[in-house]
């Protein structure tokens, strides 16, 4: 029997989104920002908060392992540990660029942890579904890339619901570990600042700020093997 | 001068979305599913593509440093030489399991990438942005995160647009190497499988298979420690 003939119930019709639905994604994805500094103080409301949280739970993972976990930060005293350990990593982070790029960087604000009313952990447990998973048997780290999904799902649905999130990466892995207790086969994947926003950047605020620039894309585009460049 | 009192200009009102954008989101979110064999052999038009690209390549990444290209395979002979790829690894991994499950992992189909029309291969240049990159001074891997950011928002336009996508993860890397002809300094992440679809699976496909089952929500949430559940 092939696979095919085997299908279980449960297809449904599925085509393309009505316009102004497609348009909406587009929305959320283009007006997404890696926000620092537009956190308002108010809290964020629990049936909000589990909707995001349920947008990231719906992400797909590797052999349906599902290896994330969500602490959700409100103490303020964790906080102030959080913010404590990225000031001491950031100070080693600023002394790796020199001259204008460091005076730029310095000047930069790369972090929301206090300001954000909710701080929000999302860690990868490397043993989730056994030592065999399904699809990851030949790429190990395809676990940590399906925690990354979760956390795209959740900026996203964030966005629609104007709360802004900013992903704090410059940390020492091992002082996260210590604040939040992690067993050693919990690694952490991503630290987010959450809060309301009432305004936004409108191109991302490294690119604004003279950090970077946005690449065209077509510049990133191969076809059939790198390096080559398609027609037209 | 506090980084506050230099902000740039390009602030705009970013409030939440109106009902009928949010349930947009969701829907998409809540409808992303991973495909194997629903694809439809009809081409998707260079517009529908250029957007759904246009979707990853506005994923966050870490110093703005964008690490991710895109290879578009439309080429047979390419896409049989990955089939060939993924059918000996296939071969491997099936030997991981035993017994039922054995029996279970051997009937389930798991790439389509002969049947769907188009390919893409999104990888991470391990050195774009330079030695010293804002934000990955601390995670090295925060590049590969960046790149899993895309793929997600490339998911979930595609699903706006009725494109079903499926990611492949059952390959050795070396073949993908080999086959693109990677440099050494650019990684495969995802290898997927694209083409439009008229139905999709209500749940994901591995449940619905009795492979594994979705865990409720509320088991995945810590408050402010790792193993701490929230109150009520």
């Amino acid at each position: 029997m092939k696979p095919e003939e085997s299908k279980p119930d449960g297809l449904q019709p599925a085509g393309a989104f009505s316009e102004s639905e497609r348009a909406a994604v587009y929305r959320a994805i283009r007006e997404r920002r890696d926000v620092r500094s537009q956190f308002q103080p108010d809290s964020i409301a629990d049936d909000v908060l589990m909707r995001i949280l349920g947008a990231a739970h719906d992400a797909p993972s590797v052999g349906l392992s599902q290896p994330w976990n969500f602490i959700v930060i409100r103490d303020a005293t964790i906080r102030e540990e959080v913010r404590q350990s990225f000031e001491r990593a950031n100070g080693e982070a600023e002394q790796m660029f020199s001259g204008a790029r460091r005076t730029l960087y310095s000047e930069l604000k790369l972090q929301g942890i206090r300001d954000a009313p909710v701080n929000l952990f999302i860690t990868c447990d490397r043993e989730r579904g056994g030592p065999t998973v399904l699809g990851r048997t030949h790429n190990r780290d395809t676990d940590l890339y399906s925690t990354v999904c979760a956390v795209q799902n959740l900026w996203l649905a964030a966005r629609a619901e104007g709360i802004g999130v900013g992903w704090v990466s410059i940390f020492h892995d091992s002082d996260l570990r210590r604040i939040f207790a992690l067993p050693d086969h919990v690694v952490p994947v991503a630290y987010l600042c959450l809060g309301h926003v009432s305004e936004l950047y409108e191109s991302p605020e490294l690119e604004l700020r003279g950090w970077g620039r946005k690449t065209p894309l077509e510049e990133m585009i191969f076809a059939d093997r790198w390096g080559e460049r398609p027609e037209g």
